[in-house]
């Protein structure tokens, strides 16, 4: 499934940060709070044009870092998450394109969240950090993307939160957004995805090492961190990924009377998916994020989804998977069918895949193609 | 959707606890274990008849006492978990057959499990209590029903683990089960189910109340019990139950910026469920109980699953849920083809519900003419 990185590959790449400049004063949050201090993480791929006018900006999901592409700098092991798309001659094709890639608000990857500096304290904000919507998020990014040069975005992708992002890319900024590929998202969350959500928000706060957010220099929140992350991660794959891959075959060595173990082999995989989660996430990014997730819900702009999308100038081709229970593709069309209400091109495909929601990870051979034919038809 | 219980209802009834006579020796477990002792709570509703083949046995799900009917004599507000369905002239009608539910050895609520003293030590079990099989639940049933009397069962009836055990009987003892209605249940748990149950076993051993189940006397592992229940109750409902039910109505006084809280009604129920689940249910039960559930798996038979049910000579009736995706219709129609294959008399019919797994007990009204169908037909 994983590309050959050896060719096409982009290479060595460092994380930059960019620090808002003070003189501009402290940035405006949609909660009317503001952050005194804002820097994002970001990584950038190719070559902007003079008219500032060919970049795409790349947004992560949940737990992604900036590092989308090529080999990190300072652990060339590290592959970026979505180099099987991006580079020279890929989907988004670094020859042609200046691909950004920036690091969420509130996330734990370099980016100003809950684990930064508060000037105000000199300690980490914790549960002071403030509430962070979807639109602060696309805020900082359109400051850092000004910042870089691009006067216009060829196109905005990500999928899951960063699909959320993509599609707040249009609401907020219609003007600058010439193609969107929001993949695997929706314009709210379903009531079951709340629910999951939930199971992972409470697992957390049952961890007594959680101290109401307050654990910085301490222990950290690790064992609730990996429960929340075990019941996150199995919205990701679908029941048919799950069944094909492991089905019910046994651990080695296992040992049917482990009562407080599970013997099978998705159980193990989930275990140290949950555990190396726990080691690398922050905890307060984590109900951050949910909570800018949750919250996010387009059909409560003032008319509803038609009229947040109503100013959408660039072409829109969303992405589902037809395995995808997290983001149904009934989902994406409910968005397809407002975006042809207000006049906008728009396509929507349903992309047949076992691998469910993280498809746009595990079966990108499926969707590069598609990639390339919709930002090839640009004019 | 409930039923009016002032009609037709059986009225106060008491649950009963039969203790296997010691003369008998020690109860002996499918992993070579021995039990001392053994009680078993149950009910019956109705009268044997001399010839004790009139009987029906109802089998409880995970979390379910014997209480299944009437109202609880010490306690007149509790009604049967599925009073809707047992009762005079209802679907299992008590002026025709002689109603037994049996709590499964292992539980809570009764039967010995892991809660319960061990005469060696006259202190609880906990961690020590043996490994528990779904033939080992059966069988010790097998013993309470040959005790009343029961020389023939009409049929045998349950949901969930209660359809597991269903199959159980089916294999154990065919020559004795004349009808079976397993619902909403399969030979072996999906690697989408063993891998939530993973969830749900982490969840509980991540409560620093746990202590590896020696718990007993002290606190107990509430917490972790909770957020076990809330990620197991997502399966048991439907996405589309959700949507229909909670969508995204916010919690009345709902705070956008408190993070450590969802703000969600569907939010709010699945806490309630956890925290009244946790004050009910023994941790050391959840982990036993769920260990049965896993390893069940008909296929490792003799033979795989044809060689299983290949001596069933009763009628069976399977009954599946659309919307269930805890045991997927297709995996009710597996076992129809199996038990097809081995010339038993069987129907399966995949009832159109939007409520999911649960939908044996919410949309009962679906599957009471089914069942006094199949009732009504036996010879």
């Amino acid at each position: 499934m994983l590309q050959d990185i050896a060719h096409n590959s982009i290479g060595l790449v460092e994380t930059q940060y960019y620090a808002f400049p003070q003189e501009a004063g402290e940035f405006r949050l949609s909660s009317g709070q503001n952050l005194p201090e804002v820097t994002l993480a970001y990584e950038t791929y190719g070559q902007l044009n003079p008219a500032g006018d060919n970049a795409i900006l790349i947004l992560t999901g949940f737990s992604a870092d900036a590092h989308a592409a090529g080999r990190s700098k300072g652990d060339p092991e590290r592959i970026g998450w979505w180099d099987s798309m991006i580079g020279p001659g890929k989907a988004f094709d670094t020859n042609q394109y200046f691909v950004i890639c920036s690091n969420a608000l509130g996330g734990c990857y370099g980016s100003t969240g809950p684990s930064s500096i508060d000037p105000a304290t000199g300690t980490p904000y914790a549960s002071r950090f403030p509430t962070i919507s979807m639109e602060d998020i696309i805020n900082a990014q359109h400051k850092l993307v000004c910042w870089l040069g691009v006067t216009s975005l060829a196109a905005v992708s990500g999928a899951s939160m960063g699909g959320m992002q993509a599609l707040q890319w249009l609401v907020s900024y219609p003007d600058m957004v010439r193609g969107a590929i929001p993949i695997a998202c929706s314009a709210k969350l379903t009531a079951l995805a709340l629910g999951i959500n939930e199971v992972c928000r409470v697992a957390i706060l049952a961890d007594p090492d959680w101290r109401g957010g307050e654990y910085y220099g301490k222990s950290v929140p690790q064992s609730g961190l990996a429960v929340a992350r075990m019941a996150a991660h199995l919205t990701y794959v679908s029941a048919a990924y799950l069944e094909s891959e492991f089905g019910r075959r046994r651990m080695e060595n296992f040992s049917e009377s482990a009562r407080d173990l599970g013997t099978f082999d998705v159980q193990g995989y989930l275990r140290a998916e949950g555990e190396s989660f726990s080691k690398r996430f922050d905890a307060n990014t984590f109900l951050t994020l949910f909570q800018a997730i949750e919250q996010f819900d387009l059909n409560l702009h003032e008319g509803g989804l038609e009229g947040a999308l109503a100013r959408t100038t660039g072409r829109v081709f969303l992405l589902s998977f037809s395995t995808d229970w997290l983001f149904p593709p009934y989902q994406l069309a409910e968005l397809e069918v407002a975006l042809l209400h207000v006049g906008a091109p728009v396509s929507h495909i349903s992309v047949e895949t076992p691998f469910g929601h993280d498809a746009f990870l595990t079966d990108w051979t499926k969707i590069d193609p598609l990639v390339r034919a919709f930002l090839d038809a640009r004019p």
